[in-house]
């Protein structure tokens, strides 16, 4: 499959929060073209598993994560913008990470990568769009993780982004998800095959289990309700065995987990897991408030989602608190979508008008038509 | 450590609903004495995990779980009720299940246990009461899977239970709690120890896992919230390694899932979870509604708390649609505690004047004064 894919090698050593590396590579994709002012660049960060491939391209057209959102004639329209989409250091769809050789031994890194951070992930975004010679961003857009990694973006090169998106987010992690990213991980450190971290085959029962906690924490109890209720899958797909697959619920989560064994690696997921946990906006000057304090970007944009189990509305609310500084303009929207955390995948009705809207897009009104 | 456990055995062929199983034994405890009209009894059902040792008696002087709630002057008063808490069929605390001796084979049950419901359990129930000269109930009672039991009960004897008191309980298992449910059982039978039903020492992985899953579940966000924020372990207990435990709350989690480790078969909880799944009221008469009015209970008392993320209010509403027949005395709680789906472990200044006001206790004055 042709790739779209580019890299960026950030020569000589790079200093992390909690050691350094050597000669790391960022792996992004881009679509559309900067414009001659460069002052039409759009820098969007992922959540914890996404690759860069955010949308298809011309050169390469399988669908991507945010297909709905970005494109030609989209919420994000790339006949306006120039999107620059970062695969997260520390991941492994192209960007360096425990999964990736470590240069000083030969061998991969394994546990031997330095204790990532969200800040690390804004840093490598950074170098990027450096290398491509732009200065300042229309805006800087994340959900979930990716929305973490804007914010810390946003008050790391505070002259950068004119805009901020933040979608899904939060400003630090609560003790609710850390619980529950910790149980993922053990899950994963507990499977033998994982073997401290070096391994030939992925952990399956550990990533497989991690995957099923993660569904059940990025829907809603009320979108699970409507779409399986009590409903059985038929007689010709059990098993017969009283404990194997049932419940339509459970052969959903079991298909979603076979998906997402072998296209994760344990270890990067370990990795990017505990760097949610670390994140706290606190850390930039002592409080939540004077860490968003220092967010440099004119205009913000704050999505949450009122199903939303894993950041619910009152962090998102937090973050508006501490972005509305009384200068900078200001939009909070709070989506009755069924669709939990994972709503911005999904729930494209409600999601769409207000990307466009941020994004000045052309399509805002012919596609409300649509969907009535 | 001496015991008040007490047995009935049930002799012959005991059909449940989906086989049969010869001779099993239910084990009970009680407090109080039954009065000479014996319209004094009071039937206690359990959650998934305790076993019948509610309270503490002169036998056992240990805490019983529900210590607060039950025994001389407290909200159900044993001065004035003689209460029965039943072990459920199917767990590992003196009542037959699949980690008993199978007196067919001379072996552990095991899977050849037959697949349980919450039906069956309370049937088992019943067995005991009549065992001891009981035709009619004061109320039967119950939270979690003890409000699933009790209901059953209600529904399949109408005639026995005067009262009926449904805590945090559902009229039927909906999808996202059989997914929380169905990923818990995973766990234990993904660990190789389990070996498809057959150990010999416990699948200490598994268990470890599920009750940490458990944990999330039973609590709320808001709670940990305010119990542990982002605190971290001292230094002196950390280990180094990055992915061990780093925050208070995970240290919470690690605690409890040490302390459930060893305590509770991994088979009688895989029996029990899936028994819980398998609850639906509408299986007594083809809807939610026409199952709950076969309820012969002419009081019925039904709370709620607004933070549980397992059984949450809607389903509570459910429980008081169905019964609020226009003939029965009913109340209902939605309360506003912050400890979610475990409240009525904890919150005992919410709870303890509900209990007491049903059970006519002459407490709730000086105790509601003793709280301020």
């Amino acid at each position: 499959m042709a790739s779209a894919r580019q890299f960026h090698q950030i020569a000589g050593d790079f200093t992390m929060q909690n050691g350094s590396i050597k000669d790391p590579v960022i792996a992004y994709e881009t679509w559309g073209e900067l414009n001659f002012q460069k002052d039409n660049a759009v820098l969007l960060f992922t959540g914890l598993s996404p690759s860069a491939h955010a949308a298809s391209s011309t050169l390469d057209h399988s669908t991507g994560w945010w297909e709905p959102m970005l494109g030609k004639g989209k919420p994000i329209d790339t006949d306006k913008y120039f999107v620059i989409c970062i695969n997260s250091l520390g991941s492994c769809f192209g960007s360096t990470g425990p999964a990736s050789i470590n240069p000083d031994t030969g061998s991969l890194y394994g546990l031997d990568f330095p204790v990532l951070t969200i800040e690390d992930i804004a840093i490598g975004g950074q170098a990027v769009i450096e290398s491509l010679g732009i200065k300042r961003l229309y805006a800087v857009i994340g959900a979930s993780m990716g929305a973490m990694t804007a914010l810390a973006h946003s008050i790391l090169y505070p002259e950068v982004a004119e805009g901020l998106v933040s979608i899904s987010g939060t400003a630090r992690a609560r003790p609710f998800t850390i619980a529950i990213r910790s149980v993922q991980r053990e899950m994963i450190r507990s499977d033998p095959t994982w073997n401290d971290g070096v391994y030939d085959s992925p952990p399956s029962m550990g990533m497989r289990l991690a995957r099923k906690l993660g569904m059940l924490s990025y829907r809603s109890a009320a979108e699970f309700e409507q779409r399986f209720g009590r409903e059985r899958v038929p007689e010709e797909r059990q098993t017969g065995d009283s404990f194997d697959i049932d419940f339509e619920v459970e052969s959903y989560l079991d298909a979603h987990a076979k998906k997402f064994i072998g296209s994760f690696d344990a270890n990067c997921y370990l990795y990017l897991s505990r760097a949610m946990d670390l994140f706290d906006v606190a850390d930039h000057g002592g409080s939540v408030a004077a860490g968003l304090s220092r967010v440099g970007a004119g205009r913000a944009m704050v999505i949450g989602v009122e199903t939303d189990l894993l950041f619910p509305i009152d962090q998102q609310q937090e973050i508006v608190d501490g972005l509305n500084n009384g200068d900078r303009e200001i939009e909070f929207h709070n989506l009755p979508s069924l669709q939990g955390h994972d709503a911005f995948l999904v729930d494209m009705d409600r999601f769409r008008p207000l990307i466009c809207d941020f994004f000045n897009c052309s399509m805002n009104q012919p596609e409300q038509l649509r969907s009535i």
